[in-house]
């Protein structure tokens, strides 16, 4: 039973030369805080901050990526405590969630997810043992025992960690109560709402209409036809960034940013309203409005992120039994170069705009998104993040754009998570990678040390401000 | 002219520290067994264990890659033995072949074939000329002397190479005679078949109806309709099984196995024995039916292999000489995460299924298969093979697979190959590429040793055996 | 502030084994003569042999890559002296242009720009200055110094470099003036012509009909319909295969070279030349006439090079200002096993024929091009270029195409430039690249040394020439 010890080292190259020159840098980076522009944590654990209680809690429940991998080794959403919809029972005790995540340890060989965990248990929590079934119950308890302590409650961690600035991700109907109690007690700078629009542009769900009467209503801006629709959407906008807001967030099944003419989108728009709306309008509207959506950020300035090419809800089963976000989300190929072509010849070079296009695609790297990003200046390639946010494919990420679109033209690592406590273990992976990826490029004589030294930095701290500036006053 | 060696550290990593590693790991898998599930040896070989009789015949003739390369330099496949149906001439003289080979000896540099073929001359049998045109007559006689010898025979060859199972491949309707007689022989628990049934599926082959008659006939199930065609399927499967038989095998152009109304499928069959379906419908139908083996699988649980992808017989003229297997297979795009939508969703949790798919299209690693199989338990990745089943294709197979569905979502190693002599240099490249991998994980500090020792063991002979379990009493 | 120094290992790699073989192979081929089959110089450049004037005119205005990275980060091409067509004012100090470029330097920071313009400065001037905005000024008088020596003349500079031909790129209807006169002062086996017909082949250019007129002219053959225009096509190629041309050059979208029917393009064409036709019809001829392109260059011998995917001024915006090749070209997805196949089928066993098809597109290496160029004897790969002409995109190439393809399955290096005074960095990357490849393949034991060093000599020369047979008697 070997001990659970991070090496210092870790995740650096491991040639020796260019493994100097990265923990060179990496000193450089280590202990910047943390700009974290893009996440999902709910406002509600800083605002209440309640202790995490147990080992389940803190890292499975809250993190489906763990609870996926061991369902494709046949275990269950029920086993972690998922409620099922069909009735069948769950599992409650989350002792015995935990030890089916040790239990599972081997099937996380070599993945993002063990990297996390390890981080955690050791340099957040300062345990030691490793996990595996005989563990479990141990570790559990010493897991619990920590988070008893004040020190380990989110805020105290928040502060640990060094967290400069957490973006929440918010529906845009969302009356951002958590986002305002906060501010009243000071940590309005420290916890900021990003406006997610995406149910908002569906005309097809059912819960539209409902929305839109909403909208309506907290504007105070009849959302009747469509030119109303937008004057609701641009002071909700206003609301966001009156609570400190600094970007907006927007997936797609495709990149398809094509608009229409401004009589057809009206025209949608009231069939929506009148429920006549066909299934491929409202595709078609919802392209549109991201298209738009370049427009409104011309005018006051929220980044937009845009996320194409995610399958949500793939598998009717477990979408029917465990709801959405169970897990199983798988990316498609998405074309980018004809899909953006309208939006970035309109908004591309607009000094106001600031687009940043994450991708699960990597095969779009080098052929769209770094000539792309390489030449608008309103366009920046967000990290790599959901199934790459990982070692090797953020070393694949710099290898595969820094040639054309140089380093200045991607937009810092996002963390992109829920799982509070994993955090800190993200960016420092990030920084370590590209610390590594600096230090080849200095072995190879490519850069001087001074200058991957002052990119280090800017990478993980500069210019993620930078790229996501502050917008209110 | 130097002298030909193989170095004990081939393949393995360059850089001292992870080499050693390596190293360490290597030793502990490479006198393992070899676990061949999925391969194209004609069971004859084994059946009538005759002598090789030369160069040509144990390294060219049936290794079609050798093959190819030279034509690509200009030669033609009847330089090599392979008849012309225009009736033109064809080379006869296996020496010749042979010459034709060391003289083309450079364009090997690189690839697979070469490091094959070394493995073989040195390893296999002992021999340390380098071909060049000037050793080429001098190695043909040194190999014809060694393959005259008892030592060299096949089914010699087959216990020194510590082969375990090798699964052949076989056409649905074989009688499976070959098999019968090596069971006859006490060979039955080493070669088993594994069921092809692509003709038997395609409606569009002229062949198709006699084909359904033959089947008919050595299942005493009338194939008539639909449902008689499906019992009698079910029948052949149990064949295969009662002979050993733990896999299916399936290709495809493309992914998209969807099925069809039960109504519009009894309808298509019944125009396929009437002669009348076109050919868009027989398209259909072959889809559907291979929806409709995952049911079947579900059933007695063989495995579904699938690989899609290869435009078969892509050059008209090569095709019209020398007919269907000459070499000129081309991969193409293959999109998976819609084409194996409506099959994972309906059998992708089945605790009896077990799906391995293959491709030729790295894109699809980290973008849809690791993502699917990292959470559908039915699917396992099939190993990089084909054009793929290089040290550098095999790297990168587990660079790109390996964040998302670890390793215990992967299927182990398969040589799928004719050339029976090649066998252990296949597997011996898999291990050594794999452990090389694991040392970098151990050299970067994301996994202890131990574990890489088990799980390289693992991927190389227990895991295989879980992935095709048997299914004979 | 650094000194600008080019470290003699550079982009060589750095793990101590490997780079010490690298660095043997390297010396065999660093000072071998170029062979520059592919580029985009004017020819008057060599014909005037005027001295560059300034830092701008050798380094910034013939580059629109170094324009293309400052455009990304807020920069206009006016401000590169760009003439703007909407009649809005462009910058014509060079030393402005030249200062915006080292202010801008870390943008550049990890790309080939800036490994480029180092060689430049540091081998090609022989000057030790670092970029930075500090250092604009005086870095730009020490160039202009430099550049006012008749050692930095075009002619002195093409002798310094070794470059044994130069290919350019001509339209099909160019006069070959320069190249006449290159030729009678003795010129003309080192600069030739490479003829490139997209207009000629473009019906629905408004120039299109001019164009041909011209052809029927200049060739005395009536190209009034299809035959003609094909007897005139034939014409021409003779014209540019006397000047030295050995070579044609091809761009399209896509890569589906698909034959019409010969009533079909007899009627295309007549509709051309009556102003009639439609675009997609247009499209259809022009990869009719690139269908057809083959079979004329299976009786003339001129090489095609083939270079689908790219989509030509993307941004309507950047077109109008600044007109055609203002960087803003942008690759898309190309299919090339389903799109290649009717001209691989009829053409590609041809012994006179040769394809070379280049690519922006990395995913098509392992997947669609390797297998192509590996089997088929009349196609050969184009050497990664464009966005993919980088230290880490060649060794992409290398890894993915060696397996199925070899290296003689590929072509040989072209540097694809309009930057003269780049030429020699480009080759000398290129170089490095393949030594470092190769000595990776001799540390893994899977190449001989002698074998190595033979083939990166054949690489960087003998096979180039192979390549690009020379045709004028």
């Amino acid at each position: 039973m070997a001990e659970l010890t991070l090496h210092p080292d870790r995740a650096l190259p491991t040639e020796p030369a260019v493994r100097d020159i990265a923990r060179e840098l990496y000193q450089q980076v280590k202990d910047l805080p943390l700009v974290c522009m893009h996440g999902h944590v709910d406002p509600k654990l800083l605002l209440e901050d309640k202790p995490f209680t147990d080992a389940a809690d803190l890292f499975v429940t809250k993190d489906h990526y763990v609870i996926r991998m061991l369902v494709s080794q046949g275990m269950t959403n029920s086993q972690f405590g998922v409620p099922d919809r069909t009735g069948a029972p769950h599992e409650t005790d989350p002792r015995e969630m935990w030890r089916r995540v040790c239990e599972g340890w081997k099937f996380f060989r070599g993945t993002p997810s063990r990297y996390w965990l390890e981080h955690e248990i050791s340099e957040v929590l300062g345990l030691k043992l490793r996990p595996s079934a005989e563990t479990a119950d141990e570790l559990y308890d010493q897991i619990g025992e920590k988070l008893a302590q004040p020190a380990f409650k989110p805020r105290a961690l928040f502060d640990r960690f060094k967290i400069e600035i957490l973006a929440t991700t918010d529906p845009a109907t969302s009356p951002l109560a958590e986002h305002q109690a906060l501010a009243d007690q000071g940590w309005g700078e420290k916890v900021v709402p990003t406006m997610r629009p995406d149910s908002l542009y569906n005309v097809a769900l059912a819960t539209w209409n409902a929305e839109i009467d909403e909208l309506s209503e907290m504007t105070g801006i009849e959302a009747g036809d469509y030119h109303g629709f937008l004057d609701a959407l641009r002071k909700r906008r206003q609301d966001f960034i009156a609570m400190g807001s600094r970007a907006t967030d927007h997936a797609c099944t495709d990149a398809n940013l094509w608009p229409l003419e401004q009589a057809e989108a009206e025209r949608m728009y009231a069939a929506g309203r009148a429920g006549t709306i066909t299934e491929e309008e409202a595709e078609r509207f919802y392209r549109h409005l991201l298209y738009i959506t370049a427009e409104l950020s011309c005018d006051d300035g929220l980044v937009m992120q845009f996320h194409p090419g995610s399958v949500r809800n793939y598998d009717a089963e477990t979408f029917e039994r465990y709801g959405a976000d169970a897990g199983i989300d798988i990316p498609q190929a998405v074309e980018f170069t004809q899909g953006l072509r309208p939006l970035l010849d309109r908004f591309g070079h607009h000094p106001n705009f600031r687009f940043i296009a994450f991708t699960m695609d990597e095969d779009a790297y080098s052929r769209e998104l770094a000539p792309l990003a390489g030449v608008f200046p309103a366009m920046k390639l967000g990290a790599p993040w959901w199934f790459l946010d990982t070692a090797g494919a953020m070393e694949r990420f710099r290898e595969a754009v820094t040639d054309t679109a140089g380093f200045y033209n991607t937009a810092g690592f996002v963390d992109d998570t829920r799982a509070f406590a994993s955090i800190p273990a993200r960016h420092d992976l990030a920084r370590r990678v590209d610390c590594g990826f600096l230090a080849g490029l200095v072995a190879r004589h490519s850069l001087d040390l001074d200058e991957a030294a002052e990119t280090a930095v800017d990478m993980a701290y500069n210019w993620v401000e930078e790229c996501y500036p502050a917008l209110r006053g």
